[in-house]
């Protein structure tokens, strides 16, 4: 059994599906893409996802992507230490919440990272190496928002999507009135997911919001999330972004 | 064991959920909710499902929402007759065709269908009585989508929206070219879809993109969907859209 894990830095959807390897005690082969150099858009890369994007895992030769996907597919696999509950309400639960976290804030947050860093980045590459580099993106829609982080995005697209992660938080805050974890009584895939797409940096990137008096519940769980060894691990994992260009966890600003 | 499935036309997420049911032979009560009279938005509907949307599993008490999380759970308690793979690769190949559907397809042939169809609707009502509606709508998307329904998506909204549809139906086109179903040898949960959300009505829907003879396979596939008793019965279900308006289908233009 070999599994294999190409991913970027410990964050977002690079981060959702490391935790589960190592939450899990999976032995697996960590294989480092460079996204400041745009690896995930080079042959070798999309000779393994032709969408260009990471992370993907290898197991056994097969390529899962997508970490919701990848995710589901390690509970199936490997169900001993379980992050999916075990009856079908339970994983309803997680999947209701992992949906609303893949399609109503995970693209929200994304943006005002892409705004801050990836526009950066953008901006600083030459027009003719940037067009090229464009025509090296497989997915249409990922062309448009390299394209959009250089010219920036709308005021009213990052106004949107603030409403979007304060929706969200508030959403998060209220369900942990309720029960500890997102899904119910345990710790599953879909704290992981949150924690990775918003809970674990939207305090330090949205100081505006005020999170620690706004969502007082989150931020406790946040800190159970970051106690976590599995977590913790992940988290120290290599990071090549320059401190100063760290927006997208809000470690800079 | 009872199982309630409240639903509106047979269309869309309605009829996504509806499909597994029927395939499944599982006994059900059939509640229909009626969307031209904002069923979905009346208090008794909000108490079930507090986001106002239809369509809703009841399962012995237990509320389940949003279909992709439905037809998963129908898997979960009843996998005698299969509509998930059983091995882990094929689920994962399940999984990464529903999630493209429902992030990079389900929005767009809706906003066409919410444009030729909701907008008409929505510009007859009274602006006094419109606002009151839409105080009732639970989810501020939803408000915000019938909003724009009434005063028209935009010209670059629609016409991304359809390039959002030729690229799925590419994409299924050239998938179609190597397996007999989306997600490989087996008719899946992301067949059922796929059709429910697109395929079955793109062809009417978008006349000027010529499917027959861009996506023959596509068709072919569509004709296969069609003749499955279990898809023939759950689109011979309750229609109240007026004949002239049921342009979400394509049935009217």
């Amino acid at each position: 059994m070999a599994l294999k894990y190409y991913h970027a830095e410990p964050a977002a959807n690079s981060l959702k599906s490391m935790i589960p390897l190592l939450e899990k005690r999976l032995p697996f082969e960590s294989v480092y893409v460079d996204l400041h150099k745009f690896e995930q858009h080079a042959d070798w890369f999309v000779a393994i996802n032709p969408e260009g994007q990471v992370p993907v895992l290898d197991h056994d030769g097969n390529i899962i992507t997508h970490t919701t996907v990848i995710n589901e597919y390690l509970e199936d696999v490997f169900p001993e230490i379980p992050l999916r509950p075990r009856d079908p309400l339970g994983a309803a639960r997680m999947r209701y919440w992992n949906k609303f976290v893949d399609e109503q804030v995970m693209n929200y947050t994304s943006m005002h990272g892409w705004h801050r860093m990836v526009g950066v980045i953008a901006r600083n590459i030459e027009s003719g190496e940037f067009d090229k580099l464009m025509e090296r993106i497989p997915l249409p829609d990922q062309r448009r928002k390299w394209r959009t982080a250089r010219s920036g995005f709308s005021e009213t697209d990052l106004a949107y999507a603030t409403d979007k992660v304060v929706y969200a938080i508030d959403k998060v805050e209220t369900q942990l009135g309720k029960t500890p974890w997102l899904a119910g009584p345990d710790y599953t895939l879909a704290d992981i997911n949150f924690y990775s797409m918003c809970g674990m940096m939207v305090e330090r990137m949205f100081p505006e919001l005020q999170v620690a008096s706004r969502c007082p519940r989150m931020v406790a769980w946040r800190e159970k999330m970051n106690a976590r060894p599995a977590v913790a691990k992940a988290l120290a994992g290599e990071n090549r972004t320059n401190p100063a260009l760290r927006t997208f966890t809000g470690e800079a600003r």
